[in-house]
């Protein structure tokens, strides 16, 4: 963990960070406040308990800077943006300042809604540490195709580090760049799986200050979990418990012999 | 698929038609904007996934107008009619009806709430392609017990097709009748697996021209895919993984082995 | 059941009152009207369909009233408290009351936001039938320690029966105290497993005039289908389906044979 190299984490390096990070997130118990959309807030709230946290999920703008400053870190996920979730994006984003909690931004299907990109663009002048989407929503938010240099200027011109997911996951803090290669097709038919996904990311972003590895590390165990669901899985329905059992249960040992890091 | 007859689709193509729906769905990735309950959106989304297509499910009526437009269809359902759902709503079905996509109502417990009974009767007047329903949401709607002529009559004045679903399923659109007598009693034990199957409905309405056949090819799937779950689960929790990995595997020949159409 | 002792049901007598619950749930389709937090809103819905009852969920106020009059008892959780919550958890508890129907609160989180705290003091002062929350939950609203005496008093004093569960679960009405030593260690990292089994509760004090009973009941058949399913389950996400197996398959003779209550 304290080795890096310029060019990235080293491929075996990665997978131990990882571990380490979930032992810490199990025995910490770390509290994540994530106000995301009402379809992924049960699954949200599932991973991060079967990850060893502790979620909370009120969207109540008069609560949320509450729930913001006993958390250890923020989520911010843009989807079913309604008017009181825009209200408690903007006070909890504030209360994370204020207190210095580190907040991650999913800006969810941000290509379908001018309101919805608008916003976002909003969120994201306001340092969010870690900004995670897919291929389209990066294209509406920088107006270009996702690729390594787009992506590392994109993260250099707002000081985030972008995690863009997909068949193979690029994460990058506008310098070095690494890229992961596990994750099960099923993924894709599944709601919420890259919703949760960026609760995992926030949970790590508290336990470790450099953003690139910690956004890489939990990517990395979203990915190797969704390899041994996947490979017992009949379909998306046995995936779900599948999934959440393997995040429970991953070590350092199964993240080592799977993870495929470059 | 092309023949059909005055009485119904023959009971030996109805399954290959389904089968060709799913696979198109599939192919082409059908999309349906749902507006719909809170309890359901988690289990619609996984149906839609687990079939092939991408749900979206906001209800901010800013946004609606925008995620209907790109999708191609939309569900409207009524559980949980908070005032947002309302208003989200009815943008919804202009949008559709402007941009000449199919949606389909789903009256969540009409006979419950006089508010709702009442903004279903506006929804009703709006020409939904298809309204799925139950009996007792048909009898408060139609103000008489459903049966075949009723049903008949029901759908004539409407001029929409129902699809009214129970231990046989019935689908009319106030000529043909088809009888499903597909599905499982653990069906009654989980929630929202109704709902969810008239999203599949939606996402048929958008494939299939002919409502009634797209109703019923959709009714079958949900009811094939409720029998091979029924079969193997231990109760409503097991039953859940096991529907929606059905839905995912299954083809035209378990629809034609297990399809039970009159 | 009709033999109960000072100190508390009799050992033998708590199981056989909660497999006669159980079935008269089933048989009797109880229902309940849960005004619950978005996260919890499906599992609560799945458990009591497991358990043989009808659930309905909106929290839209204008429609509260007339759900709450036609179920059998009302919930009242307060998580996710948004305004619309608020004013359905108003005007849910005035139905309940106006009509006879017992309610139950579940006051999750009350700890972490001054706001909440206050409405749920104003809930206690409305006298639910019983309480149900965890240790935390209790220390923000009695301003001490949970611990028998504690919770007698804070039972006395407010009129109501409490169920505090953690690892060992209390029942008090102030004079009585039951103590139930079911449950796994799983139950704590699914969501909603607390929520939901408060809905179990309110169902069963639709059944049983005796609320110390009815809610021990309850907390019996959540642990004993806890223990169930945590004997097989590999992880958090094969646990919940293999819960709502157990309580859907759940009769007196396991209960008798796993229950362990003094």
């Amino acid at each position: 963990m304290t080795r890096t190299t310029a060019s990235g984490p080293d491929a075996h390096d990665l997978p131990a960070l990882a571990g380490l990070l979930l032992d810490r997130l199990r025995s910490e118990r770390i509290r994540v406040h994530a106000i995301t959309n009402s379809v992924a807030q049960a699954f949200t709230a599932n991973l991060l308990l079967a990850a060893g946290g502790i979620p909370s999920l009120t969207v109540a703008p008069n609560e949320v800077p509450f729930f913001t400053q006993r958390s250890d870190a923020l989520l911010v996920n843009l989807g079913t943006l309604d008017g009181e979730r825009r209200e408690a994006i903007s006070l909890g984003i504030a209360a994370a300042r204020d207190h210095g909690k580190p907040w991650v931004l999913d800006p969810v299907f941000v290509e379908a809604s001018p309101s919805r990109l608008e916003f976002a663009r909003s969120c994201l002048s306001r340092a969010p540490r870690i900004l995670r989407c897919n291929a389209g929503e990066f294209r509406a938010l920088a107006e270009c195709d996702a690729g390594p240099p787009a992506l590392q200027a994109f993260a250099r011109s707002h000081g985030t580090v972008i995690a863009l997911t997909g068949e193979i996951d690029w994460i990058t803090d506008g310098a070095r760049i690494v890229r992961i290669h596990n994750g099960h097709s099923l993924m894709a038919h599944v709601t919420a799986i890259g919703c949760a996904g960026t609760a995992l990311i926030a949970a790590f972003s508290a336990l470790h200050d450099n953003a690139l590895e910690a956004a890489a590390a939990a990517v990395l165990v979203t990915g190797v979990a969704g390899d041994i669901a996947g490979a017992d899985a009949k379909g998306p329905g046995s995936f779900q418990p599948a999934f959440l059992d393997a995040v429970f249960n991953l070590d350092t040992a199964s993240l080592a012999a799977q993870g495929r890091v470059s």
